[in-house]
């Protein structure tokens, strides 16, 4: 019988120990996509209390507390801090098998020391302990990045954000952590939103130029892909409903584009041959500049009409899309690779069922040009759990080139997330270890150790080419 | 090496086997959801044999006869009951991994004091000894759900029945069991089928009140919903091919509707915007009587055309469908909730890739009217085997919060089935039990037992809301 | 801790250890699919070095490669074989978790003797000892058959083959391996391509007769099946998108065919009911002649265009289609049952989403004609690894009669590949090991022998009912 959650935790083997404790603990983490913000860093913010923490904007607890019927005024509501927390604290106690009761132990362990359980029982006792910590040295948005050897940042940033914080950031010689910016263009897509116009003013203030067809409106983002480059931006991020191939003509784009603009809203056709065609634009820029291009697809999103309106997005009610044709995703590579502008490139998602339609996509457009040029992404947001993760490293293994993958990151809001990463890294390392137990893969420490660490920090740093600080 | 089917099946770990000797086992049984006749058990039925009991309506056992090339005469055919349960027995006997060879050896245990193996070889001494024991006091169809601790059974019911049994067994003090109806309207749903008017005909018969459009049938199932109501009835259940969001205005429903009492079969799309109105309209109801809205789908049935003439519905010719959007699932949901209508609701998709889709669309709409508000069924019919409950079990967990979780239900038609409540804790307690032993949850047995009795029983208690007899 | 793949490689139990030492290992194999090349059996044929039987056509090394950054002139370009080795080696060492990893060690076990690891520091040991066996006796084509205890073999053979390569092998005394055609039309019905007159104007010329007509087309192929069957042919094999209906009248498959051969190709819907129309004609052949018909379907070819025009198909560039609805499938073979023409079929899907609707799929159409009279066929290409060949068992086992699989084939194009008939029956006795250790099935030799004799080889040879030389 193992403790909960104790220092091998998830190493049931002694081959998984020794790879964790000796390749992969010690490594920087490179974080290349979180949603941070900036701002937040540079002003190296700090909390009140744990509440403010943990349930100020997560919206995984939020879900967490909902489905066992607590009413939203101790989740988003105006209960005090304090009574939010215990709620949270007793649901917690009783969420047996959730990733979340994993997730808050190890940040309780790593930032605060506590070892115990939190529970209803408990929460009192561990209010105390946290927020006493939370006034201290070392717990400020800044001292939590640093006391979880972060290396590298990357946030998503909007083309028509001013990268003001990342500049300042970058300018501030005494925060050792590289910070960058990722290029995030969905509302400059999002051409079915009642908001797309205004954000195209935006767009057009941001680019010092008028945007009236798609042609100005792929030079208005280009112009900010260089501004962008400018400040060391390596990486692109999409939402997608899922990945589409739907060729058109130019001028049905321009005339989609156009009416848009005019008030008449796409069809459900316009639209997808609107994305495709502004996903094949984008893609043509990442590849000329070296950038990765990452795609985040399969979720429906604000699915709940009553508490969009009352809330509105992120806030917990979103949900896996089961409608992801792996044909037109292989079609939209294989059209850039014909173009010759196929960047490096990472899928992910949100169904897990796609696993091995995206592992076997990978195959094909893999070449010279990087190791492991088309990436499967970690299992991402709602599959960040072991059984999510396992599945999507043991898929990768089996239908691709583990060794090459590029490896986790949080996808988090909060700077109390970096767990995760160790939270991976003993996932990968039990698995390494069941195969060497087993007889699977030879005792071989020297080769498993390079593998450990590759798939820890290093590849991700040879992929990226992110600047050092 | 642990013994066949021992005390402590499926209890690998020492937690497992305290949780389920300890918290599991002794409690009652809700059988929310099953195909019994209320009328056997008024009727106290009896056996004459253990062919009568396992292969006179199981088309499960059926299905695994045919797969192992039996002829149809020693199934449904007129071979003698002797010769059937041979021909049963040999297959059994080596249907490895297959759930029937678990069920069927524990309700020979559990019923027949039969410790043995049950194959070609032993088929001779079980006859002997299964058909004493059915002659015997305590093996009528009251006396075997007696014998298994069943506090409450609800029943399948179609709106134009008379609820007779029903209401005997009510009036019935010297049987202690809860029987309740539950409302089953597919009939009343499938406008598409050849009987349909006929159907109407019965159910104007059932109201009292003549059916001409639309809004007379739901007005018409609103007087058989108050009848079931007086019944005690607590839930209904439908049967689709997939949850589907196909919004209509009311005057396309009447005109469907009146076109196929005059004899024009629905279009696909109009059958679809039918059912959606159907369900919409149904599920008003419920919400408004604090009903639970129990959803099948993800089935096509009789497919195949040659015995489903000789032999009809129901006779083992069932197979998963893998097309059910989950888009349309959530956006039924949603409608339904910004109408203010959206009752307690169980999903159960026949296909099992759909668990994470409906774990992560229950999030969407949970709230304070219930823990769990909205309910990811139990692993259901071909699924309801060791994999097939654990994956439903983990995925709820990781995705949502299990300790809310209303838990099992037979779904079947024999009186014998009830170890599988039993089955389905074992499996429970055995993903508890290895939580444990990892350190993946703390050893802390007053909340593993507190939540492993509200998922045997109470959950299911405190969601229903059953009168008690 | 287990050595690296020791002689209980995989087996865990001692159940598993007795059950492949004592009843898997020894049975022979009959590898009823492959792509092999009849004239290179016949011919004898040996090899100059292990570049060449290992690199010569094998996509899935050229994928893993190419996945890992390798140039492609390591790969399919004009590098040294030595070179090609020493990448491949390199690579290999580090790709933990897939089955080319396995299976290439395995290879050098059971063929080279060699026991070590292959990598990029050993790689120059095992190019000495491999080549050097090569040279010697029994390293031909058809010495590595015999030393394989192989049986039967089944290639992959035009309609318009000539067949005499298996002429020849049939009239070879000297040669006891039966060695038989297997019937795969899939030019004759891929209307779609730039190549089809072409073709069709080959099976003219095999046939010997005009083909102007889609009911010439039939009978020109009932033609080649006389001819096929002469040759004792057993089975077909068809590689479709997924599989359809789409019923159409005669005078419509008459246009679509009567506009292609005059230069117009089909639109979706047309050739989605030309392909229907070729299947259900096929399908009826098999059927009165006793053959099996085998499906092979969720696979996108050729996914990238530059590749393509570079290299041809089978390179290495395909993926997992994700389109296969499971309600077109079970209606194909209703509608085939339903006409009486319904032969033994083997469904396999490249999607192992796929498993649980195929295994339900099954048991609609299960009769006496056959001991699993449909089948689920064994993990396919992708999915041919541990956890692929485990799912289809277990998901079999579960719905549907496992004891009557008629288990592996290798599917391959190299005469190194039958120790994935090793693989197999090992994954496939750890399974009934792990039960039996379990409790989950009685410690019962007898029965657990004779099912896994029956589906590592009597099964196949009931099934089939191939002649043997």
């Amino acid at each position: 019988m193992k403790q909960f959650l104790d220092r091998d935790f998830l190493l049931n083997t002694a081959a998984a120990r020794k790879l964790y404790h000796e390749a992969a603990e010690t490594q920087p983490i490179i974080d290349y996509h979180c949603h941070l913000s900036p701002r937040e860093i540079y002003e190296d913010i700090r909390y009140d209390n744990i509440t403010q923490v943990w349930l100020g904007g997560d919206h995984y607890k939020w879900r967490l507390m909902r489905s066992a019927g607590v009413p939203e005024k101790y989740i988003t509501g105006d209960a005090e801090d304090y009574e939010k927390f215990l709620k949270f604290a007793e649901v917690l106690g009783k969420a047996i098998g959730n990733p979340l009761h994993h997730w808050s132990h190890l940040e309780l362990r790593r930032f605060f020391g506590y070892e115990g359980i939190l529970n209803g029982q408990t929460a009192p006792e561990v209010w105390k302990i946290a927020n006493e910590k939370l006034q201290s040295e070392g717990y400020s948005s800044r001292g939590l990045i640093l006391r979880s050897n972060v290396d590298t940042i990357c946030t998503t940033d909007d083309p028509v954000d001013s990268l003001e914080w990342h500049e300042k950031l970058a300018a501030d010689a005494s925060f050792p952590v590289t910070v960058l910016p990722a290029w995030r263009p969905d509302k400059a897509m999002n051409v079915e939103k009642v908001t797309y116009p205004e954000y195209i003013a935006q767009l057009e203030a941001a680019a010092g130029m008028e945007i009236v067809t798609f042609a100005d409106l792929t030079e208005a983002l280009r112009r900010r892909l260089d501004f962008f480059a400018a400040h060391n931006c390596r990486l692109s991020d999409h939402a997608l409903n899922y990945v589409m191939y739907a060729p058109a003509r130019a001028d049905e784009i321009e005339k989609i584009f156009r009416n848009r603009m005019e008030g008449t809203l796409p069809s459900a056709e316009e639209e997808a041959k609107f994305k495709y065609a502004f996903m094949t634009a984008m893609a043509a820029e990442y590849a000329k500049r070296g950038w990765v291009m990452q795609l985040h697809y399969g979720c429906r999103r604000d699915n709940n009409p009553v508490t969009f309106r009352q809330m509105g997005p992120d806030t917990g009610f979103d949900c896996v899309d089961n409608y992801a044709p792996s044909a037109q995703t292989a079609a939209f590579l294989g059209a850039l690779e014909e173009a010759g502008n196929l960047p490096k490139t990472i899928l992910y998602s949100l169904n897990t069922n796609d696993n091995a339609a995206i592992d076997t996509i990978l195959g094909c457009f893999q070449n010279s040009d990087a190791v492991g040029r088309i990436q499967h992404g970690s299992a991402w947001w709602f599959n960040d759990h072991f059984d999510g993760m396992s599945e999507q490293l043991k898929s990768l293994a089996a239908l691709g080139y583990l060794a090459g993958f590029v490896g986790m990151l949080t996808d988090s809001r909060s700077f109390l997330s970096y767990p995760r990463h160790e939270y991976f890294r003993r996932i990968l390392c039990r698995i390494f270890g069941e195969w060497v137990e087993e007889g699977f893969y030879p005792e071989d420490y020297d080769t498993l150790e390079e593998i450990v660490r590759g798939i820890s920090y290093e590849n991700a740093r040879n992929y990226f080419g992110f600047a050092r600080k």
